[in-house]
């Protein structure tokens, strides 16, 4: 089969042997946004050309494809939620060969002030993260432009709660007065700790973050080490403010996963790493799998 | 004498008679980024030309002039500061003419992790606003771009805090993926109040913030309300965070003045209002008096 995961940003293709394994894959800047006429099609036809016997092959799908701005609308499911409920739920994208494409829809979660929460892609990862750990984790933690954490039990996601880490840490850094005077991240533990640190202290995360602007101006820190400060102060106020029941598990890039890891080890919680192309496929292929179980 | 706040992206001006009161006002979007080769000279000759008898006034000025990147650079005097410490550590700018101009210096402030805190042309607001208030007040608060919160006693700034909550929603409307979903603002005091309400719930801001997308998506939330609900969700967290102790004086523009007199109606507190102008001037005016006393 053919997994695919096509957000905002970017495009992702993996071509999978009949266990599940990724056999190959492919990564294009063509996010949802980026496809000329909404003509998704040819855009899928373009990433799997050449993929040996491809024409043939069960396509699924998740993440915003699924949207009001993707190819065909999916519905939210809510929680709680299981991989069962993931696939009654997806649809079918209207193709018009024989071809047959399917996508995943997102799940909502309410807080418990009642506003809602989305994700769209990120479910697809929790089951197969959670069909890859050898432990029954409590919270899977997928960091990232917006950073999901979930809550599951006996299988299912009970409710989630997104923080806009990665795309706050993008804006202070690209428009705000603290980039203009950070240089180009020198990897800097010790910063990044001092940032967990401050991120623990009063007065709260609209204060902490002008921390980065007054260090400089006082010479305590260097501009190369202000984005590991930023960042610490922003991945520890993630923390600090989120309720994690361990086991964790940490669903991301290996460099990304790591700052988390050490973010969490700062309270006491050694998480389990799961890169996001096997927690991706592997929830994909768990998909398709109860589809032809369902409608063999 | 003339009274000046010049600021990283405003030059106010104010003629002031005898007695201190503004009898003229001008402001230009000529902050201290803004002027060419840094001909500070020629921008204020052109800000206080035909006003009569300006050339041989007294000018005293704060703000980012006295920084590194202004005029001349006035040291950060440390807290706890009264206004004569200001008064002493005001220096000369490098004028050509007989003209006398003299700048305040700013302030730096340590909090309890040590990190400091700075501040430049607030400090002569808020002696300004302690000498328009008929209370003794504890805080004063002046809401902006970076908003400080400073701690009085005695006449005296003991200490202050710096929330960058104007810069952050700035950033968040004008580049986020929040941005995107808001129509220009209408006014929707009942959007502010459910921001404020909401940053007081669980899971921290970075988690608040999303929910103008997800309100949006679900249909809770009219476009021109976002903008109002995230206002509410960063002053809600700037309130929340912060340690204030009543009698409070917010020192800003009515509009803005009004919105934080909301937030912190709905914690039991009722502040007086001053306009940024009268607590700039008196400020200034009560440092030439300083001077002139200390050398007639």
């Amino acid at each position: 089969m053919i997994a695919i995961d096509w957000g905002t940003t970017q495009l992702r293709a993996y071509r999978l042997n009949d266990a599940g394994a990724i056999a190959s894959r492919r990564s294009q800047p063509k996010g949802i946004m980026a496809i000329p006429g909404g003509d998704f099609a040819a855009a899928l036809d373009e990433i799997t050309r050449d993929w040996h016997g491809a024409a043939d092959r069960e396509i699924v799908m998740s993440g915003m494809i699924g949207s009001r701005q993707g190819w065909v609308e999916v519905p939210y499911v809510s929680c709680p939620a299981g991989l069962r409920d993931l696939a009654d739920a997806v649809r079918a994208a209207p193709t018009d060969g024989a071809r047959q494409v399917l996508i995943c829809p997102g799940l909502v979660s309410r807080g418990t002030d009642g506003v809602p929460d989305v994700m769209r892609g990120e479910e697809v990862q929790i089951f197969g993260a959670l069909s890859i750990s050898r432990k029954t984790p409590a919270t899977v933690l997928l960091p990232g432009t917006h950073s999901k954490h979930a809550a599951v039990s006996n299988g299912s996601i009970s409710g989630f709660v997104t923080h806009m880490t990665g795309e706050v840490f993008a804006l202070l850094r690209d428009h705000s007065i603290l980039g203009r005077l950070m240089a180009p991240r020198r990897v800097d533990f010790a910063a990044f700790d001092a940032g967990l640190d401050r991120a623990r202290h009063r007065n709260g995360l609209l204060h902490h973050i002008f921390g980065v602007r007054t260090r400089m101006l006082m010479n305590e820190l260097d501009a190369a080490s202000l984005p590991d400060y930023l960042s610490g102060i922003l991945i520890g106020h993630e923390i600090a403010s989120a309720e994690i029941s361990p086991p964790v598990i940490v669903v991301g890039e290996p460099e990304l996963g790591a700052l988390y890891q050490r973010a969490l080890d700062r309270i006491g919680i050694d998480p389990e790493l799961i890169e996001s192309d096997a927690a991706t496929t592997r929830g994909l292929y768990a998909v398709a799998e109860l589809r032809r179980k369902a409608h063999p």
